[in-house]
């Protein structure tokens, strides 16, 4: 990384960016889940120097998201698998494949989600498990965990948090992109 | 961003890195859902430096993700709103705060997500908003959109996609982290 870290700040998402290091980490897990294993499967995937991924690489297993496992004895090879951890991280790659989808390929999208019983394409979205209810709805809020400091409390009491809010009023609205 | 642009690649994960650029640019969009628009207040919540919170805001405006409102004249001052695209966004945060709840607190969590109406926390999962279904579901799986080229095309063909198999097969897991 090229900045400090946030591994000393409370808040979840920047504990979860320190994490998985930078973009090359969060491309590596992608490609992981493609199914790709080795070494020059990754650089063939990924163009990246030799170093970097083998940087990215060692941090991913450092931080719980991959395993190394050695399938050669001689010369010694390694593959590269998920752990259950590594695995979790997935809501993360799904939430960054349906923004790129719906923001970004002017051309049309290159891959998307399909419910292969009927054929449809899926269209994702963040509900709470147990009541099915979207997470925008407004009954729901971010609140104080049992950890949180002062600070964090006060900031969550503003009420002024809209992470979970669907769309700004009218006067704080600007024009749309 | 201190390697090559990721957007001429086709994946919508890749784009979506290469839009919000770097650590920062989450972080910064994760303020202003907490309702931070100056540049000051963004520095005091990041102890981030001044030319790099420049160069941030500037491209997540000219990414689309945020727009600049002229507040004051003499001094000019801006600040700093949420676009539509950078509104659609938050399913990423949630996302990543999510995981960061799940593996990353282990003296207990700081910001948690509940429904104000039963007092519960939520429990925040990916479905498919027509259908109810989680996306882990046997069902779903990735498929070429109608921009995919060949490779993406043999890819996805392939069937070694996982990123939405609910979890490995025994033979090919490893010990959890």
């Amino acid at each position: 990384m090229q900045h400090k870290s946030f591994g000393e700040m409370t808040c979840p998402i920047a504990r979860t960016l320190d994490l998985v290091g930078e973009w090359w980490s969060i491309l590596i897990l992608r490609d992981c889940f493609a199914g790709i294993r080795r070494f020059d499967d990754f650089q063939a995937s990924l163009g990246i120097g030799t170093n970097t991924l083998t940087r990215r690489l060692n941090a991913l297993v450092e931080a719980g998201m991959l395993e190394r496992h050695r399938y050669s004895e001689r010369p010694p090879r390694h593959e590269y698998l998920l752990t259950r951890r590594g695995r979790d991280f997935r809501p993360v790659l799904l939430a960054l494949l349906a923004f790129g989808n719906a923001e970004l390929t002017p051309e049309g999208e290159t891959v998307v989600i399909v419910d292969a019983t009927t054929g449809r394409q899926a269209d994702p979205v963040v509900v709470d498990r147990r009541s099915g209810l979207e997470l925008m709805e407004p009954r729901f809020r971010l609140a104080p965990g049992p950890a949180a400091k002062g600070a964090t409390r006060e900031r969550l009491a503003s009420g002024r948090n809209e992470m979970l809010r669907p769309r700004p009023g009218p006067a704080e609205s600007g024009p749309a992109a």
